[in-house]
Protein backbone atom coordinates (compact mmCIF):
# COMPACT_ATOMS: atom_id res chain seq x y z
CA UNK A 1 0.00 0.00 0.00
CA UNK A 2 1.76 3.30 -1.01
CA UNK A 3 0.51 6.46 1.47
CA UNK A 4 1.56 9.67 1.77
CA UNK A 5 5.48 10.61 1.50
CA UNK A 6 7.33 10.74 4.56
CA UNK A 7 6.89 14.40 5.72
CA UNK A 8 3.37 14.25 5.25
CA UNK A 9 2.84 11.30 7.43
CA UNK A 10 5.33 13.27 10.34
CA UNK A 11 2.90 16.29 9.82
CA UNK A 12 -0.14 13.67 10.37
CA UNK A 13 1.65 12.24 12.96
CA UNK A 14 2.20 15.88 14.91
CA UNK A 15 -1.33 17.13 14.27
CA UNK A 16 -2.35 13.16 15.57
CA UNK A 17 -0.53 13.81 19.13
CA UNK A 18 -2.87 17.00 19.81
CA UNK A 19 -6.02 16.36 22.13
CA UNK A 20 -8.78 15.41 20.24
CA UNK A 21 -7.46 15.12 16.96
CA UNK A 22 -7.91 11.52 15.43
CA UNK A 23 -6.33 10.10 12.34
CA UNK A 24 -8.99 11.34 10.10
CA UNK A 25 -8.92 14.85 11.32
CA UNK A 26 -5.20 14.56 11.39
CA UNK A 27 -5.48 14.17 7.75
CA UNK A 28 -7.66 16.38 6.52
CA UNK A 29 -5.61 19.14 8.55
CA UNK A 30 -2.67 17.54 6.73
CA UNK A 31 -4.86 17.90 3.62
CA UNK A 32 -5.19 21.36 4.10
CA UNK A 33 -1.58 22.62 5.01
CA UNK A 34 -0.93 21.06 1.94
CA UNK A 35 -3.42 22.76 -0.22
CA UNK A 36 -2.17 26.34 1.20
CA UNK A 37 0.33 28.18 -0.23
CA UNK A 38 3.73 28.21 1.30
CA UNK A 39 3.18 31.46 3.14
CA UNK A 40 0.00 30.68 4.58
CA UNK A 41 0.98 27.23 6.11
CA UNK A 42 3.90 29.09 7.29
CA UNK A 43 1.88 31.34 9.53
CA UNK A 44 0.85 28.30 11.70
CA UNK A 45 4.62 27.67 12.23
CA UNK A 46 5.85 30.82 12.69
CA UNK A 47 2.84 31.39 15.28
CA UNK A 48 3.79 28.41 17.18
CA UNK A 49 7.48 29.72 16.98
CA UNK A 50 6.38 32.60 18.50
CA UNK A 51 4.23 31.20 21.22
CA UNK A 52 7.03 29.29 22.61
CA UNK A 53 9.25 31.98 22.42
CA UNK A 54 7.55 35.04 23.86
CA UNK A 55 5.30 33.32 26.37
CA UNK A 56 6.48 32.75 30.21
CA UNK A 57 4.75 31.10 33.19
CA UNK A 58 3.77 34.01 35.36
CA UNK A 59 5.88 33.03 38.80
CA UNK A 60 3.03 34.28 40.83
CA UNK A 61 -0.15 32.71 39.59
CA UNK A 62 1.28 30.01 36.81
CA UNK A 63 -0.70 31.94 34.13
CA UNK A 64 0.80 32.42 30.62
CA UNK A 65 2.14 35.67 29.45
CA UNK A 66 4.19 37.57 27.80
CA UNK A 67 5.52 39.02 31.16
CA UNK A 68 6.59 37.75 34.01
CA UNK A 69 4.44 38.13 36.42
CA UNK A 70 1.61 38.09 34.08
CA UNK A 71 -0.53 40.74 32.32
CA UNK A 72 -3.52 39.77 34.97
CA UNK A 73 -1.24 39.96 38.13
CA UNK A 74 0.19 43.58 37.40
CA UNK A 75 -2.85 45.11 36.28
CA UNK A 76 -3.97 48.04 38.76
CA UNK A 77 -7.37 47.77 38.04
CA UNK A 78 -8.15 44.19 39.75
CA UNK A 79 -8.97 43.52 42.96
CA UNK A 80 -6.10 41.71 44.57
CA UNK A 81 -7.71 40.62 47.84
CA UNK A 82 -9.23 37.69 45.94
CA UNK A 83 -8.05 34.63 43.86
CA UNK A 84 -9.57 32.74 41.82
CA UNK A 85 -7.89 29.29 41.86
CA UNK A 86 -8.46 27.16 38.45
CA UNK A 87 -7.24 23.71 37.28
CA UNK A 88 -5.90 24.64 34.15
CA UNK A 89 -5.19 27.63 31.71
CA UNK A 90 -7.78 27.23 29.29
CA UNK A 91 -10.26 27.75 32.53
CA UNK A 92 -9.01 31.03 33.64
CA UNK A 93 -10.44 32.24 30.07
CA UNK A 94 -13.63 30.67 30.32
CA UNK A 95 -13.95 32.98 33.90
CA UNK A 96 -12.59 35.70 32.07
CA UNK A 97 -14.85 35.64 29.13
CA UNK A 98 -17.96 35.90 31.88
CA UNK A 99 -16.33 39.55 32.31
CA UNK A 100 -18.23 38.80 36.05
CA UNK A 101 -14.77 38.50 37.83
CA UNK A 102 -11.76 41.47 38.41
CA UNK A 103 -9.97 39.40 41.08
CA UNK A 104 -6.29 37.53 40.41
CA UNK A 105 -5.92 33.57 39.60
CA UNK A 106 -4.04 31.13 40.50
CA UNK A 107 -3.48 28.01 38.03
CA UNK A 108 -3.10 24.92 39.83
CA UNK A 109 -1.70 23.11 36.59
CA UNK A 110 -3.51 20.42 37.20
CA UNK A 111 -5.64 18.35 39.87
CA UNK A 112 -4.81 15.95 42.89
CA UNK A 113 -5.57 12.38 41.60
CA UNK A 114 -3.40 9.96 43.05
CA UNK A 115 -4.70 6.99 40.31
CA UNK A 116 -2.29 8.91 37.63
CA UNK A 117 -0.03 9.65 40.27
CA UNK A 118 -0.68 13.40 40.62
CA UNK A 119 -0.27 14.60 44.39
CA UNK A 120 -0.37 17.89 46.08
CA UNK A 121 3.33 18.47 45.84
CA UNK A 122 3.07 18.47 42.22
CA UNK A 123 0.82 21.29 41.94
CA UNK A 124 1.18 24.92 42.71
CA UNK A 125 -0.82 24.45 45.48
CA UNK A 126 2.29 25.24 47.87
CA UNK A 127 2.82 28.64 46.30
CA UNK A 128 -0.53 29.51 46.83
CA UNK A 129 -0.48 28.77 50.47
CA UNK A 130 3.08 31.39 50.33
CA UNK A 131 0.70 33.79 48.49
CA UNK A 132 -2.44 34.12 50.93
CA UNK A 133 0.09 34.30 53.70
CA UNK A 134 2.02 36.53 52.67
CA UNK A 135 -0.30 39.51 51.03
CA UNK A 136 -3.59 41.05 52.01
CA UNK A 137 -5.88 38.06 50.59
CA UNK A 138 -9.01 38.30 51.60
CA UNK A 139 -10.97 35.65 49.88
CA UNK A 140 -9.54 32.47 48.12
CA UNK A 141 -12.52 31.33 45.18
CA UNK A 142 -12.37 27.46 44.36
CA UNK A 143 -13.27 26.58 40.95
CA UNK A 144 -11.84 23.51 40.48
CA UNK A 145 -13.97 21.29 37.81
CA UNK A 146 -17.20 19.77 39.81
CA UNK A 147 -16.16 15.80 39.25
CA UNK A 148 -14.04 13.69 41.68
CA UNK A 149 -10.60 14.78 40.95
CA UNK A 150 -11.70 18.39 41.20
CA UNK A 151 -14.03 17.82 44.58
CA UNK A 152 -10.49 15.99 46.17
CA UNK A 153 -8.58 19.18 45.45
CA UNK A 154 -11.12 21.45 46.33
CA UNK A 155 -11.33 19.95 49.56
CA UNK A 156 -7.79 19.38 50.12
CA UNK A 157 -6.65 22.92 49.37
CA UNK A 158 -9.25 24.20 52.23
CA UNK A 159 -8.16 22.34 54.94
CA UNK A 160 -4.89 23.86 54.28
CA UNK A 161 -6.17 27.48 53.93
CA UNK A 162 -8.73 27.04 56.79
CA UNK A 163 -5.48 27.87 59.52
CA UNK A 164 -4.73 31.56 57.19
CA UNK A 165 -7.98 32.26 58.28
CA UNK A 166 -8.49 33.55 54.61
CA UNK A 167 -12.09 33.23 53.60
CA UNK A 168 -12.51 30.63 51.46
CA UNK A 169 -15.40 30.02 48.94
CA UNK A 170 -16.43 27.71 45.98
CA UNK A 171 -18.43 28.07 42.91
CA UNK A 172 -21.99 27.14 42.98
CA UNK A 173 -22.81 23.91 42.38
CA UNK A 174 -26.56 23.18 41.23
CA UNK A 175 -29.07 22.89 37.76
CA UNK A 176 -27.18 24.76 34.48
CA UNK A 177 -29.15 27.59 33.33
CA UNK A 178 -31.75 26.82 30.18
CA UNK A 179 -31.64 22.86 31.75
CA UNK A 180 -35.15 21.13 32.04
CA UNK A 181 -35.28 19.26 35.82
CA UNK A 182 -37.14 16.14 34.34
CA UNK A 183 -33.77 15.41 32.23
CA UNK A 184 -31.42 16.18 34.95
CA UNK A 185 -29.77 13.73 36.88
CA UNK A 186 -30.01 12.33 40.48
CA UNK A 187 -26.66 14.24 41.49
CA UNK A 188 -27.15 17.52 40.00
CA UNK A 189 -30.74 17.65 41.48
CA UNK A 190 -29.72 16.77 44.62
CA UNK A 191 -26.85 19.42 44.39
CA UNK A 192 -29.65 21.62 43.46
CA UNK A 193 -32.08 21.31 46.48
CA UNK A 194 -29.16 20.94 48.84
CA UNK A 195 -27.54 24.35 47.89
CA UNK A 196 -31.15 26.06 47.19
CA UNK A 197 -31.08 29.85 47.97
CA UNK A 198 -33.86 32.81 49.14
CA UNK A 199 -36.13 34.06 46.40
CA UNK A 200 -35.15 38.03 46.40
CA UNK B 1 -12.28 41.72 29.41
CA UNK B 2 -8.46 40.47 29.97
CA UNK B 3 -7.78 37.97 27.54
CA UNK B 4 -4.65 35.42 26.29
CA UNK B 5 -1.37 37.12 25.18
CA UNK B 6 -0.95 38.43 21.90
CA UNK B 7 0.76 35.57 20.37
CA UNK B 8 -1.33 33.04 21.75
CA UNK B 9 -4.02 34.75 20.34
CA UNK B 10 -2.82 34.68 16.68
CA UNK B 11 -1.77 30.64 17.12
CA UNK B 12 -5.62 30.34 18.18
CA UNK B 13 -6.34 32.31 14.99
CA UNK B 14 -4.41 30.32 12.86
CA UNK B 15 -5.58 26.73 14.30
CA UNK B 16 -9.10 28.02 14.12
CA UNK B 17 -8.21 28.81 9.84
CA UNK B 18 -8.17 25.03 9.72
CA UNK B 19 -11.02 22.94 8.42
CA UNK B 20 -13.28 21.59 11.12
CA UNK B 21 -11.65 23.67 14.08
CA UNK B 22 -13.92 26.03 16.15
CA UNK B 23 -12.73 28.51 18.64
CA UNK B 24 -13.19 26.08 21.74
CA UNK B 25 -10.78 23.08 19.68
CA UNK B 26 -8.47 26.10 18.82
CA UNK B 27 -8.16 27.14 22.20
CA UNK B 28 -7.69 23.87 23.26
CA UNK B 29 -4.85 22.87 20.81
CA UNK B 30 -2.84 26.39 21.73
CA UNK B 31 -3.18 25.45 25.30
CA UNK B 32 -1.69 22.15 24.51
CA UNK B 33 0.76 24.08 22.22
CA UNK B 34 1.48 26.15 25.66
CA UNK B 35 2.04 23.06 28.09
CA UNK B 36 4.66 21.23 25.61
CA UNK B 37 8.39 21.52 25.53
CA UNK B 38 10.05 23.82 23.04
CA UNK B 39 11.49 20.94 21.29
CA UNK B 40 7.83 19.35 21.31
CA UNK B 41 6.18 22.19 20.24
CA UNK B 42 8.86 23.28 17.61
CA UNK B 43 8.24 19.62 16.33
CA UNK B 44 5.00 20.69 14.73
CA UNK B 45 6.23 23.60 13.12
CA UNK B 46 9.16 21.69 11.88
CA UNK B 47 6.96 19.28 10.33
CA UNK B 48 4.87 22.53 8.36
CA UNK B 49 8.02 23.81 6.95
CA UNK B 50 9.40 20.32 5.94
CA UNK B 51 6.17 19.70 4.07
CA UNK B 52 5.24 23.40 2.42
CA UNK B 53 9.66 22.65 1.86
CA UNK B 54 9.86 18.88 0.60
CA UNK B 55 5.86 18.47 -0.87
CA UNK B 56 5.88 19.05 -4.66
CA UNK B 57 2.26 18.46 -6.85
CA UNK B 58 2.57 15.68 -9.46
CA UNK B 59 2.95 17.02 -12.98
CA UNK B 60 0.92 14.33 -14.44
CA UNK B 61 -1.65 13.24 -11.91
CA UNK B 62 -1.72 16.03 -9.65
CA UNK B 63 -1.30 13.87 -6.32
CA UNK B 64 1.43 15.23 -3.76
CA UNK B 65 4.70 13.66 -3.75
CA UNK B 66 8.04 14.61 -2.85
CA UNK B 67 9.34 13.77 -6.66
CA UNK B 68 7.89 14.82 -9.87
CA UNK B 69 6.34 12.65 -11.11
CA UNK B 70 4.82 11.17 -7.68
CA UNK B 71 5.97 8.11 -6.03
CA UNK B 72 2.58 6.24 -7.58
CA UNK B 73 3.12 7.36 -11.14
CA UNK B 74 6.68 6.44 -11.51
CA UNK B 75 5.79 2.83 -9.71
CA UNK B 76 6.32 0.15 -12.30
CA UNK B 77 4.45 -2.46 -10.32
CA UNK B 78 1.41 -0.35 -10.62
CA UNK B 79 -1.02 -0.97 -13.56
CA UNK B 80 -0.46 1.98 -15.83
CA UNK B 81 -3.32 1.49 -18.12
CA UNK B 82 -6.00 2.19 -15.44
CA UNK B 83 -6.40 5.88 -14.42
CA UNK B 84 -8.45 6.16 -11.29
CA UNK B 85 -9.96 9.97 -11.10
CA UNK B 86 -10.37 11.10 -7.68
CA UNK B 87 -11.75 14.74 -6.48
CA UNK B 88 -9.04 15.42 -3.86
CA UNK B 89 -5.77 14.40 -2.34
CA UNK B 90 -8.28 12.55 1.20
CA UNK B 91 -9.86 10.25 -1.21
CA UNK B 92 -6.70 8.83 -3.13
CA UNK B 93 -5.05 7.43 0.67
CA UNK B 94 -8.86 6.25 1.11
CA UNK B 95 -8.78 4.08 -2.01
CA UNK B 96 -5.04 3.54 -1.44
CA UNK B 97 -5.55 2.16 2.41
CA UNK B 98 -8.43 -0.22 0.69
CA UNK B 99 -5.49 -2.05 -1.07
CA UNK B 100 -7.64 -3.00 -3.41
CA UNK B 101 -6.38 -0.99 -6.31
CA UNK B 102 -3.16 -1.02 -8.28
CA UNK B 103 -3.69 1.21 -11.25
CA UNK B 104 -2.86 4.97 -11.16
CA UNK B 105 -4.60 7.97 -10.43
CA UNK B 106 -5.98 11.46 -11.28
CA UNK B 107 -6.42 14.26 -8.45
CA UNK B 108 -9.19 16.71 -9.72
CA UNK B 109 -8.05 19.01 -7.50
CA UNK B 110 -12.13 19.58 -6.74
CA UNK B 111 -15.50 18.82 -8.82
CA UNK B 112 -17.76 21.05 -11.21
CA UNK B 113 -19.95 23.50 -9.47
CA UNK B 114 -21.51 26.38 -11.25
CA UNK B 115 -22.44 27.52 -7.63
CA UNK B 116 -19.67 27.91 -6.36
CA UNK B 117 -18.09 29.38 -9.97
CA UNK B 118 -15.57 26.15 -10.39
CA UNK B 119 -15.88 25.43 -13.50
CA UNK B 120 -14.57 22.07 -15.22
CA UNK B 121 -11.75 24.47 -16.83
CA UNK B 122 -10.61 25.03 -13.48
CA UNK B 123 -9.75 21.47 -12.73
CA UNK B 124 -7.32 19.21 -14.23
CA UNK B 125 -9.78 17.35 -17.06
CA UNK B 126 -8.20 18.48 -19.66
CA UNK B 127 -4.92 17.29 -18.50
CA UNK B 128 -6.76 13.96 -17.90
CA UNK B 129 -7.99 14.12 -21.52
CA UNK B 130 -4.32 14.40 -22.78
CA UNK B 131 -3.40 11.57 -20.14
CA UNK B 132 -6.09 9.23 -21.90
CA UNK B 133 -5.35 10.17 -25.48
CA UNK B 134 -1.54 10.26 -25.52
CA UNK B 135 -0.80 6.73 -23.01
CA UNK B 136 -2.27 3.18 -23.38
CA UNK B 137 -4.95 3.83 -21.06
CA UNK B 138 -7.34 1.27 -20.90
CA UNK B 139 -9.89 2.28 -18.80
CA UNK B 140 -10.76 5.29 -16.20
CA UNK B 141 -12.73 4.82 -13.28
CA UNK B 142 -14.47 7.69 -11.84
CA UNK B 143 -14.39 7.80 -8.20
CA UNK B 144 -15.91 11.62 -7.80
CA UNK B 145 -18.19 11.45 -4.62
CA UNK B 146 -21.94 10.65 -4.73
CA UNK B 147 -23.41 13.74 -4.71
CA UNK B 148 -24.57 16.31 -6.91
CA UNK B 149 -21.44 17.82 -7.65
CA UNK B 150 -19.69 14.40 -8.01
CA UNK B 151 -22.98 13.22 -10.28
CA UNK B 152 -22.16 16.45 -12.39
CA UNK B 153 -17.94 16.18 -12.50
CA UNK B 154 -18.59 12.46 -13.59
CA UNK B 155 -21.49 12.99 -16.45
CA UNK B 156 -19.27 15.80 -17.86
CA UNK B 157 -15.89 13.77 -18.20
CA UNK B 158 -17.88 11.06 -19.33
CA UNK B 159 -19.19 12.81 -21.88
CA UNK B 160 -15.39 14.36 -22.77
CA UNK B 161 -14.02 10.64 -22.70
CA UNK B 162 -16.63 8.72 -24.61
CA UNK B 163 -14.63 9.81 -28.01
CA UNK B 164 -11.04 8.68 -26.73
CA UNK B 165 -13.02 4.98 -27.33
CA UNK B 166 -11.67 4.26 -23.59
CA UNK B 167 -13.56 2.15 -21.00
CA UNK B 168 -15.54 4.83 -18.48
CA UNK B 169 -16.60 3.04 -15.25
CA UNK B 170 -17.96 4.33 -12.33
CA UNK B 171 -17.65 3.24 -8.14
CA UNK B 172 -20.69 0.92 -7.73
CA UNK B 173 -23.67 2.76 -5.48
CA UNK B 174 -25.57 0.90 -3.61
CA UNK B 175 -26.37 0.11 -0.03
CA UNK B 176 -23.25 0.32 2.42
CA UNK B 177 -21.76 -2.60 3.93
CA UNK B 178 -23.51 -3.10 7.09
CA UNK B 179 -26.05 -1.17 7.18
CA UNK B 180 -29.81 -1.95 7.63
CA UNK B 181 -32.50 -1.63 4.52
CA UNK B 182 -35.24 -0.10 7.18
CA UNK B 183 -33.13 2.84 7.97
CA UNK B 184 -31.56 3.33 4.88
CA UNK B 185 -33.35 6.05 2.19
CA UNK B 186 -35.25 6.14 -1.07
CA UNK B 187 -32.41 6.99 -3.04
CA UNK B 188 -30.12 4.65 -1.73
CA UNK B 189 -32.51 2.09 -2.34
CA UNK B 190 -33.32 2.88 -5.02
CA UNK B 191 -29.65 2.81 -6.72
CA UNK B 192 -29.02 -0.77 -4.49
CA UNK B 193 -32.43 -2.16 -6.75
CA UNK B 194 -30.92 -0.13 -10.09
CA UNK B 195 -27.42 -1.82 -9.66
CA UNK B 196 -28.63 -5.04 -8.62
CA UNK B 197 -26.31 -7.86 -9.62
CA UNK B 198 -26.61 -11.56 -10.40
CA UNK B 199 -25.75 -13.78 -7.32
CA UNK B 200 -22.68 -16.26 -7.76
Amino acid sequence: MSTYPQSVIKLINEFEKMPGIGQKTAERLACYVLKQSVEEAMQIAYAIRDVKKHIKICSVCFNVSESNPCHICTDNNRDSSVICVIEQLADLLTIEKTGKYRGLYHVLQGHISPLEGITPESLTIEKLLQRVKGDHVKEVIIATNLNMEGDTTALYMHKQLSSTGVRVTRLARGLPTGSYLEYANTAIVADAINCRSEMK
